[in-house]
């Protein structure tokens, strides 16, 4: 365990991250697709606002206990806030790189239940298949608006599983977003470890079970928002969030999160009530935003969106007053 | 945490596990369920055979850090041995208790993507959506094999998240079951956590990452297959599983198992090479077994089950014998 890490800076700190992670199998073929993607986003004869391209992150990341993964601690998060926004951000004309946990909620597949296939179709009797009558319009849904989206180059989609994962991919989009400026987007809705085991301190075999008790020692993975504002992507527009079980202390820690970081906003939600509210904080206001009640099929996500869009969009016109 | 834990008998510590551990939700829906799916397949018309039901036991457990989860320690697996052998007991005239981690591969669908509605279905010009070729017999197979296990009372499928799920729910299956007698199997692929915080030492909010460290003390789970072989259901043939990731002390590990739990056969799996050979270990001797090369398609599982399932036969015909 390295008992420097509370006296190093950030950027040791981060570097010391990178230069212990696994090295990530396909990064060739992620920055290509990532290339293309923005590419074909950002051609000459795109305007201001159809430029926008958000990132993002869905799902919790894990991290290894042992070398040869058979142990992890994970952070617990369906991805419904990270499907579900990239639904709206595409209503809203953005173009979307969705990085997400592997196996959480897909964009137009939430309203499906777990194993979709088996549950919403049945054989019939000529021993084809057909969709039950309850799922018809959400399985059409999920298919033609999903398919529409991915070859349209409007939704590219990078699936991860450990911190490692998440926080070198995350680097290399915010790399390659960097030449958007103002125009890109972060929503950090990704439940992101905050303690991991340094890969070279981490057993190669599995831990044995032989004794009574077991005492996992992990240390605090650095804070890469900083990096992300920094150095990756200095101009782009960043909303984090800030999910506790605990209401009282949420807000401060809300605030101190926007000022530390220096997010444009941070999203306070409550782990039980997040889906029917959440606080937009922002240095200038906290603005709550609910989800319409009086229809259904109406998602906190929605207005949240909408407001963020709104922002973004003002922060892009005081970027180009400034240049 | 408590320290008294070393010198408690097995007994006391599955007491004090289950009395800790927070109560099931649907303990008599699940009761029922179970019930009648016993009581369809042990009518009096059926003959020894026809009424062997194994409980498949499939994905890994979660151990969570906090009661209101956010954090959990997580065992990896895929579910993927559990899955395929339930298809196989069920080609075998097995009825089978599917005791799944949601998320985790499901019987009938292993050949399919990760999200297979909107990777094996495409719109069509009219837009209605049509399976994709190369996905079309999986599609169809997944489908109809799944509607026709489930519906003909053969497959019954129990989901879990939590040890504390996993065991409990364990606990009801085995008691239901030991009315089979002989007939039943137990068949453990499980991934089962060897070590959990107890819930009442556990923080009821999430940890605070204020610090550059984080110690988590866990302690071991209590050996529940003693009393699954002592008093749960002490007929039944039972088989449980060894994966390590150093092939140095796999047998010796299984062969341990065997003699502590009194399992009937142990079978011993390498993590990078368990899809190719297992060695099945029981007191008379030590049998690997291989995936047949020469068929594509083919799965190490197919002739695993074929071994256990005459295994299982001799077994109750001994046990028939003995009465």
């Amino acid at each position: 365990m390295d008992s420097t890490n509370g006296s190093q800076t950030l950027e040791e700190q981060a570097r010391a991250f990178f230069d212990s992670a696994p090295p990530l199998q396909n990064t060739h073929q992620i920055t290509q697709k990532l290339d293309q993607f923005i590419q074909h986003r950002s051609s000459p004869s795109a305007n201001g606002e159809n430029r926008r391209i958000v990132c993002v992150t869905s799902g919790g990341t894990t991290a290894p206990l042992e070398q040869r993964c058979v142990r992890y601690v994970d952070n617990f998060s369906s991805g419904h806030r990270g499907a579900t926004s990239t639904e709206y951000f595409l209503k809203a004309g953005y173009a979307v790189i969705f990085l997400y946990r592997r196996g959480s909620f897909q964009p137009f597949c939430r309203s499906l239940p777990d194993d979709p296939l088996v549950e919403c179709f049945v054989p019939t009797d000529d021993l084809n298949i057909r969709v039950r009558e309850a799922y018809s319009e959400a399985v059409k849904r999920a298919v033609v608006d999903h398919h529409a989206a991915v070859t349209g180059g409007l939704l590219l989609k990078l699936p991860f599983n450990t911190i490692f994962e998440y926080l070198q991919m995350l680097q290399l989009i915010a790399t390659s977003m960097r030449c958007l400026g103002p125009c890109a987007m972060f929503y950090l809705a990704a439940a992101v470890s905050d303690f991991y085991v340094p890969w070279k301190d981490m057993v190669e075999h599995k831990i044995q079970s032989g004794s009574h008790f077991l005492d996992v020692q992990l240390v605090q993975v650095p804070k890469m928002l900083s990096m992300l504002r920094k150095d990756w992507a200095p101009l782009a527009f960043c909303v984090s969030f800030k999910l506790e079980t605990d209401s009282n202390i949420l807000l401060n820690k809300a605030a101190a999160a926007l000022e530390k970081y220096k997010m444009h906003a941070v999203v306070a939600n409550e782990l039980t009530t997040r889906k029917e509210h959440v606080v937009v904080v922002t240095s200038a206001d906290n603005i709550i935003v609910h989800r319409d009640k009086s229809h259904s099929g109406n998602d906190v996500e929605n207005p949240l969106i909408k407001l963020l869009s709104e922002r973004h969009e003002a922060y892009i016109k005081d970027s180009s007053r400034l240049v």
